[in-house]
């Protein structure tokens, strides 16, 4: 069994695990001590992967930044009215939000105590500032109502879909699938609570 | 200068350093010793006010909760259609978070790990439940849209609410008052972003 697990150990299944740990303990109270316990392998066989924990944080802070960059590549983010494309980033956001879990856990997470956390929070402030941004044009298009704060708005946006993973929990009963989640936030930031009948 | 400090020391301005360490740190993080240096008293002259840091934060919690249930014992919150009253819930709610900021955060962090904190997440629960009650009878009585389901749109709301302990620095230049933020939140939650005009 053990021989078996550790060749079967591939960096990838070791990020899963530290992202994990990263989640339960805080980034700052995760030791490679208990990277190595809980992943059941020893700490110079982790060595054989990585450089030490704050590489595996990189790579877990970039595949959720990927993911979030990569949505505003796509065509609907880029043709379109602000309001249109503003829609299509909040739908995508929260559908790779869900997609992602844990890897946005973390990059919410971060402190900004080391070079990787500052560089993860500078990224993620410039993908809010491109969303906030689109949301600025829509509103100068008259799509969206002017009267509350463009940067009150943004805040109260993004509060709404990142308090997603605080609550979302994919493998409860009756869970909402990314999609339901995308289209209640949709629904909800762009026409509100009340009935429109 | 000590012993003046000694002198003028009250258990509530004993509870502003507690909370503001509780939060820094952590509950659980967070020492007798590190609230006897952050006050710069003894630990035994903090004991001669409270029992332990258990006592500390259930005073702290009770703060919170007596503020967001005072809420529903107000005139607005009784009388009207659910509508009216689920509105006026939701901006008081964010004025308690931000007049009781700190001790708000901390209610919103605890873990329960202890009797206390479990007892204020029960309490906490019971609040988010009288809310949601209230926004079941909203869409009962044909005021809010039935296609968001109802468990989503009360997570999303109180994510929305929520969000602000994380991002509202009340002594940030140019910062929002507690109304304008509370504004803003009714506005978007109950008619969204777009403009209606």
């Amino acid at each position: 069994m053990s021989t078996t697990r550790r060749d079967t150990y591939t960096p990838e299944t070791l990020l899963t695990v530290a992202v994990r740990i990263f989640n339960e303990r805080g980034y700052d109270g995760t030791s490679m001590e208990h990277l190595s316990k809980a992943a059941g392998i020893s700490k110079s066989s982790i060595y054989h992967h990585v450089s030490g924990k704050e590489e595996l944080l990189r790579r877990a802070v970039s595949r959720a930044l990927d993911g979030l960059f990569g949505i505003l590549a796509e065509e609907h983010a880029r043709v379109g009215t602000a309001v249109q494309r503003l829609e299509h980033v909040t739908r995508r956001t929260v559908e790779v939000l869900i997609a992602e879990l844990p890897y946005v856990t973390l990059l919410l997470r971060v402190r900004g105590n080391t070079d990787t956390e500052r560089w993860a929070m500078e990224r993620r402030r410039e993908f809010d500032q491109q969303v906030a941004d689109l949301l600025k044009e829509a509103v100068a298009d008259g799509d969206l109502r002017s009267d509350v704060e463009l940067r009150l708005a943004t805040r109260l946006l993004f509060g709404m879909i990142n308090s997603i993973v605080e609550w979302y929990r994919p493998d409860a009963r009756g869970a909402s699938s990314g999609e339901q989640v995308a289209d209640a936030v949709v629904q909800l930031a762009f026409a509100g609570l009340r009935s429109t009948g």
